[in-house]
């Protein structure tokens, strides 16, 4: 919940008295408002949804929703925490964590709060504890099937990605209509025909389906794999997914990623 | 600026009476300072900066600070505006703009308001004039020079893509240290040893280096292009970059996003 942070100094410097008033007392009302979230039992879920719905939501088993700032976070604690693991690092503190992670430690007990804690006063964190629960957090204790559509280089180097097998995600099929790669394995796993798909989906469960096609195709391809069942889309194709309310659609796109580098690079100078 | 946006009712229903009174004058509070800030004249620029620095921030050229997350949808509008102008459109109101991109059309004026607007009250926007200045802001009105380090699929997907040419950045070379890639062309880019690095980089002026290589490796080679000059990393690897601060790292970590992915789909459940 980074945006519930106090920003530095609550009285900004050379402000406008009308200005400063303003400052101090949304500040003030805004710790409030941070302590009672925290301590989670005086503010009624209601008044807390009021300001979490600001943000596209997510919510927790018991209901409890959860920003999806916090959730991009997630991933990246099982990075280190599986790193940690590997090093056979039994416990850590948040402030050791939050040393190697370079987040403030505060920020590290905010974010895992929201799931119940994990940690204990004076002893840290567990490792290997954090590490299944975050994983059951995300989803990564069941397998997790996934199809590529466009078993170009993207798509092969997706198929290729042994990140994703360890944690859980298994690539069953790639599919493309170029007969020139079907029948090809990449890593053991075959390329389809598109025209296929119905039938592959008869007999396998799918979880995700990616798509690595260019933007022209992505919608239409899309369309008819959410008719055919699939809920959850990992689009790497230039282009907006217009999908019904029940389909997840997580997008990468890589010309918006490289275009916010070069803004960078462009206005620092 | 979303976070600034009013949440839905500022009376949250069942709500105990203390929090409730917290809630309303914090929506007034912020509500005012909201106002404040878009009309930019009567808040003094440190108190915006109070609030502005809470966020890793940009500055526009006259030193106005912008959040990352209107810098984060320049790009989203900038494809917009390139299909728009595709189609011959030569204006388009903010309203018909937000309903094609499915944004507000307040937050479509608030975003191009940080860098002056645009458009024209009873006008709208000029589609060919906003695309070339927002193209400018993102600076891609320069040729940006890019090495892809790492020539496996990944790499090669990079160098395959089409959309990063007609937006200025220019593969120049792809480096790897498997000696059966080394030679070999993708798209006319050749793949060269990565031993090379330093002498193409004495000969060649390069913007941006990509990172499509194993995360054991990726710290490694960032230090010594850093070392070389490059100041601009897009980097692929499963691992944070420790660079010094005057260099910029774009993540893209593909792993955490279908973990991002995966989270939404068992959350739901």
């Amino acid at each position: 919940m980074r945006q519930w942070k106090v920003a530095g100094p609550a009285m900004p410097e050379k402000c406008e008295m009308f200005d400063s008033g303003i400052f101090i007392l949304y500040n003030i009302l805004r710790n409030i408002i941070i302590n009672r979230l925290q301590e989670g039992r005086k503010v009624s879920l209601s008044a807390r949804k009021v300001y979490m719905t600001e943000q596209n939501n997510a919510k927790t088993e018991e209901g409890k929703i959860i920003s999806p700032v916090v959730i991009k976070r997630l991933p990246r604690y099982y990075r280190y925490l599986s790193e940690l693991l590997k090093n056979d690092v039994v416990r850590i503190s948040s402030k050791e964590l939050s040393r190697k992670m370079n987040v403030t430690a505060s920020q590290i007990r905010q974010d895992l709060n929201n799931f119940g804690g994990f940690g204990q006063q004076g002893y840290g964190y567990n490792v290997e504890y954090l590490y299944n629960e975050i994983g059951k957090i995300l989803g990564l204790d069941r397998t997790n099937n996934v199809i590529i559509i466009g078993a170009g280089n993207l798509g092969q180097a997706l198929a290729n990605n042994q990140e994703f097998d360890s944690n859980g995600f298994r690539i069953i099929g790639l599919f493309d209509v170029n007969p020139r790669l079907v029948g090809m394995t990449v890593r053991g796993v075959e390329v389809y025909d598109i025209d296929s798909l119905e039938s592959f989906l008869e007999d396998h469960e799918v979880m995700i389906a990616a798509l690595t096609l260019p933007g022209s195709k992505a919608m239409k391809v899309a369309n008819e794999l959410a008719d055919l069942g699939i809920k959850a889309f990992w689009n790497f194709a230039p282009v907006d997914l217009d999908l019904s309310d029940d389909v997840i659609v997580e997008n990468v796109h890589l010309a918006e990623s490289i275009m916010t580098l070069s803004y960078r690079i462009h206005s620092k100078s």
